[in-house]
């Protein structure tokens, strides 16, 4: 699991960072690549990435403002060029199904998979046996949503060594010593499943906010995740600012991350006002008050280790 | 008078070439730029390049494939979030206006400038005391236009050393005789104004094809023309390719800039299946036939000088 940053500016495109757009790679887990908002020219950055757009399953919209809808077309466009084949879901909120159908059908964008737009409101906006993801309204100044991608923990292995030691041999046998039952065995002995079986492996917890203010949605959606991604378009001193545009200062997207404590807080969507050095600047500002804090940059990855 | 290649590929951005746009840089002669097309990310090749949105005023779209539009949004409201102030005209096929409607509603992108979507069919579809041009339907999946962009001739400077040998001094009289009007002096001497008047400085004709197989429309568009932008996407040996794509080849290309007798053709929109050394391979292909022939690259600049 792997978070790859593929736009981390704000509003307008700079030389230096793109317009929104997330990875959320699950390769080992599930074959696949998530993106979380799509700005324009994201399929331009994912050129200099090992990132396949055949491999992108699903595209969660955080809110439709320009910087993180309008590299969606391309990218769907390009992925069936590029012969991309398979299924691919796009959630966003109300509003992206008339975007997306749009475009293409003005453009005579024929895909060659099947392409499902979905649009969310709160709640779980998509769950299988490996994941959950629910979305909550943010405060922006359209509705903006946060996800929080919910792992789910993985049953532990059976402990193989341990039953050859008693003789147990493999069978069918076994899967139900998986599933942690009483076991009758054939000499009339009574095993208990769950003492055969390691601890369950935790899911990881990944919260990625779209733009807002600070509030108490965000916290909730951070609740002891792993990995927080919120906004920090402006440094502590523009909270002025950061209100009247309803975005974030350094220090709210710290103050979230404290409150939910959250283990990491990687801070994105920066203003282009904050050019170099600036930056180490905003870095501080939340290290203050939140540590374990890091900048996102263009094309940074971060890996999310699997738990004991 | 200069052409910006902004983006010169197929299809698809690639590391080389993006997607479609040209800029027609009018700034000695209207301190304004026009656009022909906009690919997605033509507003970050804009980036670097000395190119100023809010000096676009036209926007020219040739066709609504994906690789000529999806830049649009984007570039309006960058163009708007950046101080861009004056009006802007996008001209474009049937359907263009649904597609930038609905993407700044959909985003709620709100510009400070006025913005006017016309949708042409063939003929002029711009004039003013500077410049007509005219489009005209070519071979292509959908409906694909060439324009042909011709500046009105310069009426001739008043030789003013002339008049002034003749004791003519300057006033509303010279006026008149810049009309190459008959006027009579006061000392009784009838002058002919049109020996008072330097020749008519000739305008100049850019024709810009939009995607195509190749076809009489873009003779007629690119008759005489100083310099013709003629796509090539595939190379002389592809054109049962071309033909199944409405596409056209190097060689068709340089036929119709031979048969219109223009005096420069510029190869555009070459397939990425070509790099490196098989671009001199397609340019040889069209010279052969129309010796001055260049092919464009992004960031590519052609001068077009003044008309003695
Ligand atoms: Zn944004
Ligand atoms: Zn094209």
């Amino acid at each position: 699991m792997e978070l790859s940053f593929l736009g981390t500016g704000s509003g307008v495109p700079s030389k230096g960072r793109n317009v929104s757009a997330l990875a959320l790679q699950l390769l080992e887990e599930r074959g696949a690549t998530w993106l979380f908002d799509c700005g324009e020219a994201t399929q331009h950055q994912i050129l200099h990435t090992s990132i396949r757009p055949r491999r992108i399953e699903k595209i969660f919209i955080t809110h439709l403002h320009g910087d993180h809808i309008f590299g969606l077309p391309g990218l769907l466009g390009s992925r069936s060029f590029q012969g991309g084949d398979t299924p691919l879901t796009v959630y966003g909120p109300k509003g992206i199904e008339a975007f997306v159908e749009t475009a293409l059908l003005v453009s005579g964008t024929r895909l060659k998979y099947d392409l499902e737009v979905m649009e969310f409101v709160e709640g779980t906006v998509f769950e299988d046996h490996q994941f959950v993801v629910t979305a909550q309204l943010l405060d922006h100044g359209m509705p903006s949503y946060g996800f929080r991608i919910v792992e789910k923990d993985l049953p532990g292995t059976l402990l193989v060594d341990k039953l050859r030691a008693l003789g147990i041999r493999p069978g069918p046998i076994y899967q139900q010593i998986k599933q942690g039952k009483m076991i009758t065995l054939e000499n009339g002995k009574v095993i208990d499943g769950r003492e055969f079986v390691g601890p369950p492996q935790k899911g990881r917890v990944v919260a990625i906010m779209g733009d807002t203010r600070y509030c108490e949605a965000s916290i909730e959606l951070a609740k002891e995740a792993d990995v927080l991604v919120h906004e920090a378009t402006f440094g502590a001193a523009e909270a002025q600012l950061a209100h009247d545009y309803f975005h974030s200062t350094t220090v709210q997207a710290a103050e979230v991350a404290k409150r939910a404590e959250a283990k990491q807080l990687i801070l994105t969507h920066i203003s282009s006002r904050y050019q170099g050095d600036m930056c180490d600047k905003l870095l501080e500002e939340a290290k203050a008050i939140f540590p374990n804090t890091a900048i996102a940059s263009d094309f940074m990855s971060f890996s999310l280790a699997k738990k004991k």
